[in-house]
């Protein structure tokens, strides 16, 4: 049988390890959709909305550590797409983004549905390339591939015209992106940062693209050894902790918190971190969160080798193990789920090597201090910022460890840009357990009005806050996507079903009222 | 009290006439969540996703004739409206689309949410400002209405920096926006078209801006005259119609019933219209719909002013009002809910002086011709293909129309993009009837693989087209976002509760299992 293009670019996916797609598609990806699922091992999930297919591109890529591919429908496809691709590549996330076009002739014609899909993708990508020639399918996935995973990793874009899937094409057979070797550690940073480590007011700063828990170990005995402070950024893609290590300090979000903790820094070293910036401006506030005369080092960048830089530094400061022991588990909480509960909530319950990804938002500053007490796990924080992140990434964590638990605890503002998600967890039997914190506002936007000098809430602006009226009805919105669904007021109670969800198979969603 | 840029820019925009807007905001928008609730008269509709504030700015558009505003959250905040602002776009619908930044020295920053907003804003919009002095906000917003409301009418993309919004700001007073003059009818245009139109083979095809029940009369008038067939492109922004008009032919979206429909045109007449192409490409199929050889005669641009255009051009054939009559109301339908069943029903449903919203994909092709013996109504169909567009359009519709009763036909694929426009739809008590048709597959994509040459459907791509696994409980997302619902299988029982919904104040969703 004679090949088309689309047949011969799956196969390239799969030589590469492309294993997985996320996709929406439309008329023009039928082809796609014929080649991706026949006969070439690719496990396709179908999201009814784009922003799920590529929020769970980066959740998968952060814990499968390899690149899956989404499945787009043209210019509005990708549009509803783009806010977690916006995510995706703040976390760094190799993400194979594939985005259906008219055939090239036809675009002319200006369509319905013809847009800039380019102009687009740009914004979110590091690399965009429209497929021109059936004989450059080859060449131009496997470029893509190579280039989104080595050195800054992130989005590739790539488009496919209609005609470029179905013409007949043959098999040409280049080898398969080549693993791209992590950026060996830098003799002459990790020496300066070594001697700006035992300054007077250093701080060790851990970023990208993974705090693995032997990169905490070693931090920790840096810091022993050489009276640092050690925290991570605001926002990391992915940490590995719990199962006895300590709890590691991180920015907090909130700008006057920030400065304060960071006031007495007066060497930030950078490993695999950025200095840190305030999330937002405001009025009579630095963006800058460093004090002013404040040195930086950097001592590798986001896309180094964390865990090898950080072994080189304790091996050039002769830094030791040092005894490390995990914070006290809280007693299980009672009453009112206040956030101290929430978190001594989900700290108990939490099973062995879950995945938690965090979207808490306002109720959410226990949540990860209070987990550290719970056994080993793994932690995804929203590093782009845009919301409706969590249940999309959980779909992606849950594709690619289906044996794992997988937890999103999302406020009910956030959850409710993506609420699909849960539908495709449903479909695929996803072991993922969503506690919306519902508590009928946008809280965050209250705190900030007048934290940012636009006065305060009043009965006037209530109504671009609240969502009260009407109240969402979590099991009812889980009901609909055939999710099994729980409400509960009381932290015991909020425990219970924890406890439930992680046990029984498949999707559960729990709505905790706050 | 000193007026902040926030104070200013609403001012201009209640001076301008812009009443109305749609918002999702966050942080950086406080300060203009706090100047459009204070005291100006504007109406802010909170929406939970911001391709509702975005599409509900499209339908309010087309029913009020000016902008609304919208009120979005940074790159990915717009980047969630862009499906419906491509779909604005091609309705040529008037929009003012805010979209909050960061503080200007912030941008440098790269924090968490910067994003590239012209770069995204580009693709959708007819004009894209930032404002950078408070000194230009009176200016840059009072150009930008009117750009957008003159010549080919389109989205304006406002970005509104947050120090802009909290710096203290001089008022001005620029006079408002003038109202556009309509394009006059072009005297030479109609001499070609009158002579065009008296010739074998000659199609009169209307199309933007506004159908309106006087272009019907006329067109209908001239057709008579002349000779000349009369149709419709596949989709029009907005059409009056039913009340006693006769039905008007459109042009088909299948590929081979539109060549077929336009196999004998010799002579084109485009009246507001475009050249009519076909929505995808298909292999062996032309782009443009227009047989070879054919000619064509440009009337009237989009923006041109159908009515006036029409009414020159039979004054100047000398062609008389003719004897029009509907067609008749079919009997009330029962049993299975067929695409004619699901026609009948709504026909004899539909009150006077209904705003229909048709997104009824594959099970539509009935409703729109049955409709026509129903009582005057406006029609308003997607011209831009973008799906997840109707519940967003009938909310802006009904808050553009707060007295008429809006209709919303969506497929259950379709529906599932944007479903949280019926949360908004209740937080308003808008008189919002929502039918979906529930057949559980994206049907469309089974007829179009086979169509394209990407093979049959079957049990291996299968799973990428069903959504019976869940299926989605319709009334239970209804319930989710506090809108009554119900679920019929009988066609009965669909007119049934399509008239209680038309009777009782408030929304309504009715899942038609098809």
């Amino acid at each position: 049988m004679a090949q088309n293009g689309a047949d011969i670019l799956a196969r390239v996916l799969a030589r590469n390890g492309v294993d997985t797609c996320f996709a929406n598609p439309g008329t023009t990806e039928m082809h796609l959709v014929t080649a991706f699922t026949h006969d070439l091992g690719i496990t396709c999930h179908l999201c009814l909305f784009e922003g799920v297919a590529t929020g769970a591109a980066d959740g998968y890529a952060r814990m499968a550590r390899k690149p899956a591919a989404t499945l787009l429908h043209l210019g509005p496809g990708l549009a509803n797409g783009i806010a977690n691709l916006h995510n995706a590549r703040k976390a760094a996330s190799p993400v194979i983004n594939i985005v259906g076009e008219h055939a090239i002739d036809h675009i002319a014609h200006d369509a319905p549905l013809t847009a800039d899909i380019e102009g687009l993708a740009r914004p979110v990508s590091k690399t965009v390339t429209t497929i021109r020639e059936t004989g450059r399918i080859d060449a131009d996935v496997t470029d893509m591939l190579q280039e989104i995973q080595t050195g800054p990793t992130g989005v590739g874009t790539l488009i496919v015209p209609n005609d470029i899937a179905w013409d007949t094409a043959q098999q040409s057979n280049l080898p398969p992106a080549s693993a791209p070797a992590p950026t060996p550690p830098d003799a002459e940073a990790i020496a300066a940062a070594a001697k700006a480590l035992q300054e007077p007011g250093a701080l060790l700063l851990l970023g990208s693209p993974h705090i693995t828990r032997r990169a905490i170990e070693l931090g920790n005995a840096i810091a022993a050894k050489t009276g640092a402070s050690l925290r991570a950024e605001a926002a990391t893609a992915r940490t590995s902790r719990g199962g006895g290590l300590p709890e590691m300090a991180r920015i907090p979000f909130q700008i006057d918190a920030a400065l304060e903790a960071l006031a007495d820094t007066r060497h930030a070293i950078l490993a695999g971190a950025r200095a840190p910036v305030a999330f937002f401006a405001y009025p009579e506030r630095p963006s800058a969160l460093l004090p002013e005369g404040c040195a930086v080092t950097h001592l590798s960048p986001p896309e180094g080798d964390l865990e090898a830089t950080l072994a080189a530094l304790a091996d050039h400061l002769d830094a030791k193990p040092v005894a490390m022991s995990a914070p006290d588990m809280p007693p299980l909480p009672r009453g009112a789920i206040t956030p101290e509960a929430l978190g001594a909530a989900v700290a108990n319950a939490l099973p062995e090597a879950a995945i938690v990804v965090d979207e808490s938002v306002t109720n959410g500053p226990f949540l990860q201090p209070t987990c550290a007490a719970s056994p080993a796990h793994d932690w995804l924080n929203n590093r782009g910022g845009s919301i409706g992140y969590s249940m999309p990434v959980a779909v992606g964590a849950a594709a690619a460890c289906p044996d794992r638990p997988v937890l999103a605890v999302v406020g009910d503002g956030s959850a409710s840009y993506t609420p699909q998600a849960l539908w495709t967890m449903a479909r695929a039997g996803m072991n993922v357990t969503v506690v919306i914190l519902s508590n009928r506002r946008y809280r965050i936007l209250a705190t900030e009005m007048s934290r940012i000098g636009a006065g305060e809430p009043d009965e006037r602006s209530d109504p671009l806050m609240s969502l009260d009226n009407p109240p969402i009805d979590w099991v009812a919105q889980a009901r609909a996507y055939g999710v099994p669904g729980a409400s509960v007021t009381d932290a015991q109670d909020l425990h219970k079903e924890l406890t439930r969800a992680f046990t029984e198979p498949g999707p559960h969603l729990i709505e905790a009222r706050m």
